[in-house]
């Protein structure tokens, strides 16, 4: 409640900064005068609504979590067409993404020796089943993945080693990247050192006891062991405790399986452009979620936004161009839905007139960045002059990374957007299960779907298309 | 890193303010101008002392949780004589304790139909087991205890009672006892209704997916059925899937143990009065935990702060009076420590002359209270005084309720004192799996040292002692 009361005073500051610069966007090559009134009215609609919120909340609830190959994967597939259909899409279809399918059934820790107590503990996506009765090990620790791949052969024998290694925070999720490598990895350098198991402190920012799950990966040749991750307050522990000197022995088990080619489905849904129905704006999200949480964060808040804003953006008449919502299947696992995407509509990549993706939870939108043809530019500093009523900063350095399921699309110089979130807390959350609906402030989500409605109706709208960098 | 950080800059500031009231303290009917300057060091040497820290996290670490009846709290006992020992305290011992066994061996929860998804749940204290393949029943949702009780016999036939109350957060913790009846009584109640099963919302302030356990108890002739909570984010789950009108159906899979009776031990130090030593300051906190997390705020600080400054209580000499440490067994399954300790001391309780438990987590304490006999009030506003400089309000009512291992001291009429801890954060983790080490602030913990070491110093070494109500 106290979130909310303060969500509502955000709100009102949010609603009153709208308005201060209207006037100022009177003059544009790009847009009528009756465009950028239009515009202005959507922004204010976008502030003042739950459409988003009533959706990530629908799905967070009804359907729960969505890991590919579930029940709740399929049950998404038929949220979002549902969804789409009653929200007015003009057209609602899927298209097949097939992963290789991996699910998790149990997963428990515990210190043996020297002091006995539990372990919170996760495998990462991917990771073989201990025995029956866990695996039981002396735990050796590195402090990164470096010193690991440094340390001389077999410097784990028979040992479970543990990676101490912490992410840093940061709001542009900086931090993220040199972490995920002992996540992605980690299991086969510890494999190679002669290890029996892989265990590392999470990819995280918290300061609670949760477990982060993510992706991790074994390689041909190298011996598979059991792959997780434990919560920081455990990893602190683990550190202490191999700090006082005497042999720490713990037991992890994990049961999971790995099941062959799964099928999951992305959703797609545009609102037909009327002058130029081919040429396209792409935005969305992923509609999975790994297993732990609902995928509130992660990505119920992109899905819901974009829906949200692609609603809003017509609100004042069908578009000139296409607008294309893609809700992408199985992208935690290693972006199948968006490959699957791109390889089923290569013929129409070129018609992308922007394209934006939403994965970075539902913190607000605090810079917006291009990456399009130069001849382009001048639009996309109208659009961006759009957005500083939503307080939102403009990069304009024109080398955005639109979010994970554009990264096939890059190889084909897409227009690229990127509105990017505050992801200072996301880490707190990410792939645990404590990502679910309460994490998001309604209010921050509403100032995401007006910047999306902006972004949609403008690339959608404008005089002239958007190219890419050639 | 960051709550290092921040924790050292207050620590100055506690520091630098530690100087502003000593000459205000240099007339004093009750001690010498040498003793005031004493205190005034045992302070300062407080606010830079690493001993409560490096004890709980001791305690924390290579013991961890400490519940009664497991070898954890037998584990805590052997350490506790051993710090002590190591601490130099004059005499050591250990008294018994026995109590009501009880142990959890799983939990687990899910919601089965609309929407399968898993739950966070956690056994309250004493419930029964389900069956092996676990609980299924429709959810009946009641918004308090109260309106169970007010519903018709019958009301909850064949269903699991939910109770969706939320606790309010508060300084003082005013929010829990409300809360509180619903995790003591509620099985009960919902049992007369006609309930197969209970749950009900954590008590907790938390927004993280953590079920907070806790004591619950049966009643002659009531059935018994399985009594539990969930957590936040499951309790907001559940109140909207029942809220959206189907019928909501949860398993519920609990298997836990009642065992007779168990055995435990008080362990007691002192450091012997010198002129008076029959009478004597009672400090402490207790050693026992919850078995989800490490105990660290409840009450491992206790526990560590009060053996700290018992210990900086005596830097400048052997005190006047006897200054004793209580660490209460069992307290967490119905104070049964303290009940032994009342029990096997009661000839000597009238020799108490002061008495405080810390067992409200390890947050700043900012008031101090008594409660006293009239003719002591001029020294406890003395001690009150020099309280002052770490930035602690005196309260005047003279009421004070001096922890929950001292309730069974109440009807002795003992002199009770409380230094109030702020608990506007503690029940985010109070009974959860989450409450580790990191929850807690080294610099803070310091604080609560040097308030309780010049608490102990002043009640022990004073001209005269203190008096409780008659």
């Amino acid at each position: 409640m106290i979130n909310r009361f303060i969500s509502v005073l955000t709100g009102v500051l949010l609603i009153s900064l709208n308005f201060n610069v209207t006037t100022a966007q009177a003059q544009s090559d790009n847009f009528s005068a009756e465009q950028l009134t239009q515009i202005e009215q959507i922004k204010k609609q976008a502030l003042e609504s739950d459409i988003a919120w009533n959706l990530v909340e629908s799905l967070t609830t009804e359907v729960g979590p969505r890991f590919p190959g579930t029940p709740g994967d399929k049950a998404a597939v038929a949220w979002a067409i549902t969804k789409f259909k009653a929200m007015g899409f003009d057209k609602v279809w899927t298209e097949p993404a097939s992963f290789p399918k991996w699910l998790r059934y149990s997963e428990s820790a515990a210190i043996v020796s020297p002091a006995p107590q539990p372990m919170h503990i996760t495998a990462l996506g991917n990771s073989i089943s201990t025995p029956k009765e866990g695996l039981k090990a002396q735990v050796i620790e590195f402090e990164t993945l470096a010193e690991l791949e440094d340390s001389a052969d077999n410097s784990a024998k028979g040992k479970i080693v543990y990676i101490n290694y912490r992410m840093n925070r940061d709001r542009d999720g900086n931090g993220y990247g040199p972490a995920v490598e002992a996540r992605s990895r980690g299991a086969v350098v510890a494999a190679q050192k002669g290890a029996v198991g892989y265990v590392m402190r999470s990819v995280s920012t918290a300061h609670h006891r949760f477990a982060h799950t993510g992706g991790s990966h074994y390689k041909e040749g190298v011996t598979k062991i059991v792959s997780s991750a434990i919560s920081n307050a455990d990893a602190d522990q683990l550190h202490r405790l191999i700090a006082l000197g005497k042999p720490v022995v713990i037991n992890i088990n994990i049961q999971a399986e790995s099941m062959g080619e799964g099928i999951s489905q992305n959703v797609i849904a545009e609102f037909t452009g009327q002058e130029n129905p081919e040429e396209h704006v792409l935005i969305g999200g992923h509609l999975d979620s790994w297993d732990l949480g609902t995928g509130a964060l992660d990505d119920g808040a992109g899905v819901a936004l974009t829906m949200a804003a692609a609603k809003l953006a017509i609100s004042h008449g069908k578009p000139k161009r296409t607008i294309r919502v893609v809700l992408f299947a199985a992208e935690e696992f290693g972006l199948w839905g968006a490959k699957a995407y791109v390889k089923a509509n290569k013929k129409s990549l070129s018609n992308i007139v922007a394209a934006a993706e939403s994965d970075f939870g539902a913190d607000r939108v605090w810079a917006f960045e291009s990456n399009v043809h130069s001849s382009s530019l001048p639009l996309v500093r109208d659009i961006a002059a759009m957005m500083k009523s939503l307080d939102i900063e403009y990069i304009g350095k024109n080398s955005a990374r639109g979010g994970p399921d554009l990264i096939p699309f890059r190889e084909f110089k897409i227009p690229q957007f990127q509105l990017a979130q505050d992801g200072t807390d996301y880490f707190n959350y990410h792939h645990t299960a404590d990502d679910t609906l309460d994490k998001i402030d309604p209010i921050k989500l509403r100032q995401n779907v007006a910047a999306y409605a902006v972004f949609t109706y403008m690339t959608a709208n404008a005089k002239t298309r958007i190219r890419g960098k050639k």
